[in-house]
């Protein structure tokens, strides 16, 4: 009816979409359909839309502009070849504007009438801030500790703030349980596919904005896996297409407090194991036990990559050094240049070649 | 030597651009000569640098991608007509990037080795993160009462900070003399005219987001003038070489707390007096003595534009009202939108036709 493609999931069911509709009934992640994108930039359009030729569009009247960030080199001098895109430069501060938009857009299309979303931080706000945008109510499911400046802005966006005693797998839990008891739509920036298509055009761009071609690597931080996924995706569709002949390699950065992608890919497993978490000033990829980690671990391993980790240090000095010269990032948003700087300066081979990193989050959200 | 313009005084005088030259030996204000501008927008750049054939260009290798933010409709629905500009989805969080990096990028060219900024808070801002990306010192001179916040990132940034005990006239007058002693680049957004260039491609992403045509009205925040005087001068250059018929209305709006501008536009007058002002939450735009009045006055005037103020309780709701549709600005970035408010609802002349508004600054700058 939507006009959309089925939901697959792996076991081999599938779904049309709906509003009440999040997972499989085996318990399974959904997906859409890959392939082949089509390759059919709008000129006159500066914002992620303008690859909708290329992604499974579920409506687009919603924008605030989300996409097209800069891509900009690390330094004006030295550092040749590390390209860092500001994600930060995005309408609510951070990347899950990518994903956020394309959630909310799916909502409307597929008549929902309240959304529920669960988030540490910057999901929660992006939920928030496109679903005002919509005119639908929200509720955002939020763990014991998040600062007092995010709920502030969540519920200025109109949307009703729910504090979660617990962990962030006991917030995700609580979401998903008033989604079951109330029939409202499930804004999971973790379940639904739709969010990787947005995450997706940070591929896109990045492709663009080389001119056509892929970088050697794409280090990206991985909690979730919404970037490292929407990545993937992107260039998987690209080489479908024949417009890349190889995918970047996927170097996914993992806080070492809370590593357990690092670790179930360092002992060659096919599923990810759930970790107990130190706490970590990486609190945005501070996940332990990610539902997509088996999907992180394909693609990572498809693209001939690796996942690593970075210490507290190592991310303060990144941030540090982001600072120093103009770019003000959240302490998250400093991991995946961390990693950047540790493989160079190990001489890892993965540090050959053009390299792109994201700063994913605005230095502004961070609490003072 | 820099290939650069003469700057021109009112009073006859001209220089060639220098390091160390900020103003008129008779005490004036510098501009750059003004005409048509040259309309070739460079399709691949996502930057405001795509308009680099239209401006006078101080150099460019320094850019954090500012510029082409998005326009976005007031609202889903309803308000039909208006339009937002996000100058919040900017690399250091508010318009004055647009300016900041043509300092920046001039002060390189000619050679200067250090910077002095006055600021009470997103210019200082801008250019602290501007120079860090150029690699140049800078002392940003604040008023005291600046948020713990600004600080921490100016400072982060890698500038001094000196904050001073007085208004912000005392505080402009500590950096000019700072200047005058040091022989420092003055990185100022009042007296630069490389500034209002930066400014002008406010107007220039506007001509061309709406498909090449001026909108009926421009509603601007007038503080010291450097998004009215930008935009009036990007309309001109676009008349002057027959892109436009005609220049949008200017109406400028202050808080009715500090309207100096009001007063004299209101009077009649061709100059601008200092008002003794009381606080605002607006504190962007509290500029008791704008040094460039006189140009404002004119700019509104030959647009046939106007200058309303906005009280404290216009401002609360109007911030109140974008947040609930999924736009999160500083208290003075809801300024503007306040006046668009006032002006349809009372059904104004000023508020026929397209309307076009800046959003200036995140409401991650706040404080909490």
């Amino acid at each position: 009816m939507s006009g959309l493609p089925n939901y697959q999931c792996s076991c081999g069911r599938s779904y049309a979409p709906s509003a009440e509709r999040w997972r499989c009934d085996c318990g399974g992640l959904l997906d859409l359909p890959a392939g082949p994108l089509v390759w059919n930039p709008r000129a006159g359009d500066h914002s992620l839309w303008r690859y909708r030729d290329a992604i499974a569009v579920p409506g687009r009247e919603l924008s605030l502009g989300e996409g097209m960030t800069p891509l900009v080199d690390a330094s004006l001098d030295g550092e040749p070849g590390v390209r860092l895109k500001l994600e930060y430069a995005s309408p609510t501060g951070s990347f899950k504007d990518r994903g956020a938009v394309m959630l909310v857009a799916l909502a409307r299309l597929l008549g929902a009438s309240r959304l529920v979303a669960d988030s540490s931080g910057n999901a929660g706000t992006a939920v928030a801030a496109y679903a005002a945008r919509a005119g639908l109510p929200a509720e955002i499911f939020v763990p014991a500790g998040t600062s007092e400046k995010k709920l502030l802005q969540i519920r200025g966006h109109g949307a009703e703030v729910t504090v979660v005693d617990g962990s962030r797998k006991d917030t995700a839990a609580a979401a998903a349980g008033r989604v079951e008891a109330t029939g409202a739509f499930y804004a999971s920036h973790v379940y639904n596919p739709y969010f990787y298509e947005g995450t997706k055009t940070y591929a896109l761009e990045v492709f663009e904005q080389l001119g056509g071609t892929a970088p050697a690597t794409l280090v990206l931080p991985a909690g979730n896996g919404t970037l490292v996924l929407g990545a993937y995706l992107g260039f998987a569709g690209l080489r479908a297409a024949g417009l890349v002949d190889r995918l970047p390699r996927i170097v996914a950065v993992q806080a070492e407090r809370c590593a357990p992608l690092a670790a179930a890919f360092a002992a060659g497993r096919e599923e990810v194991a759930p970790v107990a978490p130190e706490p970590t000033v990486a609190e945005g990829i501070a996940i332990a036990a990610p539902a997509r980690g088996a999907h992180m671990l394909r693609a990572v391993r498809e693209t001939g990559g690796t996942v690593v980790t970075v210490s507290e240090e190592e991310v303060a000095r990144s941030h540090a050094s982001l600072a120093a010269r103009g770019l003000w990032v959240e302490p998250t948003g400093a991991v995946a240049y961390a990693a950047v700087r540790r493989l160079r300066s190990e001489g890892s081979p993965y540090a050959e070649g053009e390299i792109v990193a994201p700063l994913c989050g605005s230095g502004l959200k961070a609490s003072l």
